[in-house]
């Protein structure tokens, strides 16, 4: 696509996914189908997470007293903070902040619950509402003012082991949610100085945009004891001594769905991975004067047959012509399109579209649907993640210089390059090219590159890009 | 239970439903096992929604434009909005509302969607939090500052017919959804008084808590074209005129939740309904020195055997001598307890306990278990609904004279009575009496009865009640 920004804001509004159109900037409307996606990927993400957390759900409002205790953590937000001042006519005593994420809301509760290792991990996610107000330019479900789908998971640990292999546990979740999703993705140690603010460090999920620039998907933090020590979350350990807990945190938002979005879509619209499309196949009859009936009698028949099988079915019976139903679905996404004419049932032929590749396969009426219809699913699943690698792949490129970053950037590249690590350097790179470090995307190589800006001895593979 | 207030409120806390403690007054953390009763709940709500209305998502915040709109709406609102005045250190321009109610965020849009009668109905909802700046005493669940739990559906109809059947409509779905959780209800047309604040009538449902006070637990109100003509909602009918459309909407909260564990609950804790149980049975093998092996394997052989029919099982293995384990479940309220010690094995019998009756059943581990369980858990869903709706008929009273009101109320009744349902006199039967009319039971009944306060011929019958 020529304009990605363009295309991504037409697609939102024509597919019917968000109405950016409410009268808050930085503030949209899900609507219905729109909505439907975002409950499909919700099923995914609550599948994976509740083999082994509780969810739960904490208040949207923080005293200001609770969000200013964590010292480093409200200097990271206290530009974003939306603040209530007063409930009906009447001026509160404390102010009252809405989350812009939840340790504040959380931590104060877990530290009444956490008295001995036994209590320990506590393992729990949320999906809730949270607000930034943004001064940049607001993008929906990329820069907007209410994330309106934060899914936030907290952990607490009685060992820094613990809590380090459940980074990694962390990691690994969301690696499974966007291969579900067919999202590839980038996955780097972010630079200290562009961690979570009070964590010990930030490993985090970008993934490339058509326009090369990245976005950042996901995030998994290991707080250490940062927060316990703030908020006082100790356990008795096995000794009987007292000890600050270790903890981390992991979040998601609404830019997964972006993610999805921008990844596999087309001209012609959407392309939704069937695991999150709301319909996986539509079944378009194709009805002239005579043979209607019989027509729609087997495509009715078919709808059933899938449907027990646990496909997402849905026929379009409008009085339109079938072309318009074509483009319609086509802009929605759905994965596949089954066709059926009074010829074809003569002939006891059928046509499947698929979505992803534009492919016409001609069936028996004889053959096994449900089964077809799965296989194709599958394929499509596995190629349109293949695809979105592919064009990760594409869009890679390993400098030994940083001299002309900018340009290659411009050309829609995300660059690696072997880094020394270190904090003045980096901050150097970034501020002479102006382009992002991502961060360390191997760590600890064994290489005899020089760093190109530093030039001592290169220590890690780092990632570069502009970002969103 | 002596003092049922008292009792709900250890409830919570003992079962984990629910901690109030977050230091803010009125909003309450869900809890993990409340939580997932809270999903129960939710899937059934949803369930029944789904087939015909569209779920969507609105943001949380209103301009104050949009609210001070409607001007009977947001007069009864005025008391109780939280005010939103600053993004980060700047005040903002024009102050936010966070939403008491989903109205004025929803009808701007719905203005810019409805365009001609093809484009009705709509029928939407959505599941929110929302919030209420209470100065009466909070409770949670039941009087709260962030309604965590605000499942509120919103149409549009191009006839007034229309929209009065979707009134009941939207009572039948209340009826179901408060049938399947067991809970008994009274529906009344609530007077002109205490109607929504902008609605042509207000149908509510109210049960009775076990203290003989009535809780609202769902109201579906008939808008007509009242916010319509605010938010400038038209559609261009058959004719090619164009008209103002017809709304209604409807809502239900937290408090049905509430209403589920004090309709069910006695002295050992909760009693959840099959369909809302988080877990549908215990499995508690008991283990002495010998034989523990051929036991547990047992018990899992039974856990896979009842979950692959879809019932929700755990197995609690703990190490804690099992009456802790019996009563940990009765607190929770689990629906069935299945036993199983090495002699019973021996004997090839088992031991399955009902929460609701307290009968332990023995049983052959011979019989089809599945099936058994299944029928106990219907069994134990009617015998909860019938007891119920049994509670309830014997808390309400017919009186003749409205001169002991007071006092009967007093006695944990709720008063039917013949009135003539005029303002006037409706108004002095609540300032004389001190006792709350719910509404109007029976609507244009025939009858000779007067009304025991004007004299005049009654007309209907209405409840009065102390309420929550």
């Amino acid at each position: 696509m020529e304009n990605f920004s363009e295309w991504f804001h037409e697609i939102l509004e024509k597919a019917e996914i968000t109405d950016s159109r409410y009268p808050i900037k930085g503030m949209s409307v899900w609507l219905p189908y729109g909505f439907q996606i975002r409950r499909a990927c919700l099923n995914i993400y609550r599948d994976l997470l509740d083999s082994e957390h509780d969810e739960v759900l904490f208040p949207l409002l923080i005293p200001e007293e609770e969000l200013a205790k964590e010292g480093i953590h409200v200097k990271g937000f206290e530009d974003e903070v939306y603040w209530v001042t007063h409930g009906g006519q009447k001026e509160l005593n404390e102010k009252l902040a809405i989350r812009p994420t939840s340790e504040t809301a959380m931590y104060p509760m877990f530290s009444l619950w956490v008295r001995s290792h036994i209590d320990l991990p506590i393992k729990q996610y949320q999906v809730v509402n949270t607000f930034r107000y943004e001064t940049k330019h607001t993008r929906p479900l990329i820069r907007v003012r209410e994330i309106t789908t934060f899914a936030e998971a907290h952990t607490v640990h009685s060992s820094p082991e613990e809590a380090a292999e459940q980074v990694e546990t962390g990691i690994e979740i969301y690696k499974e949610l966007f291969d579900e999703m067919g999202i590839a993705y980038l996955i780097s140690k972010r630079p200290v100085w562009d961690k979570f603010p009070g964590a010990e460090y930030t490993m985090a999920f970008d993934t490339i945009m058509p326009d090369g620039k990245t976005l950042q998907i996901g995030t998994v933090h290991n707080l250490g004891q940062t927060f316990a020590k703030t908020f006082e979350i100790t356990f008795e350990n096995k000794e009987g001594n007292h000890e600050y807990a270790y903890q981390t945190c992991y979040g998601i938002s609404d830019r997964v769905i972006a993610a999805a979005i921008a990844a596999h879509g087309d001209e012609k619209g959407l392309i939704l991975p069937p695991r999150i499309a709301p319909k996986q196949i539509t079944i378009i009859p194709i009805i002239f004067k005579d043979g209607g009936e019989e027509v729609m009698a087997k495509c009715l028949e078919i709808k059933k047959s899938l449907e027990s099988k646990g496909i997402r079915v849905q026929m379009d019976t409008r009085d339109i012509r079938p072309g318009k139903k074509f483009f319609d679905w086509e802009l929605k996404g759905t994965p596949l399109r089954f066709e059926l004419g009074p010829r074809d049932l003569k002939n006891n032929v059928a046509i499947l579209g698929r979505r992803d590749t534009g492919e016409k396969i001609e069936i028996s009426l004889e053959d096994d649907l449900p089964s077809k219809v799965e296989d194709l699913l599958m394929e499509i699943e596995e190629n349109l993640k293949a695809k979105s690698w592919k064009a990760q792949e594409d869009k890679l490129i390993t400098l030994e210089s940083l001299d002309n970053v900018g340009e290659i950037v411009d050309e829609e590249k995300v660059v690696k390059f072997y880094w020394c690590g270190e904090e003045e350097c980096g901050k150097e790179i970034e501020e002479e090219t102006e382009v992002d470090i991502l961060g360390i995307n191997e760590e600890n190589i064994k290489t005899d590159k020089i760093c190109p800006h530093c030039g001592k001895p290169a220590k890690h593979v780092a990632l570069m890009a502009k970002t969103y």
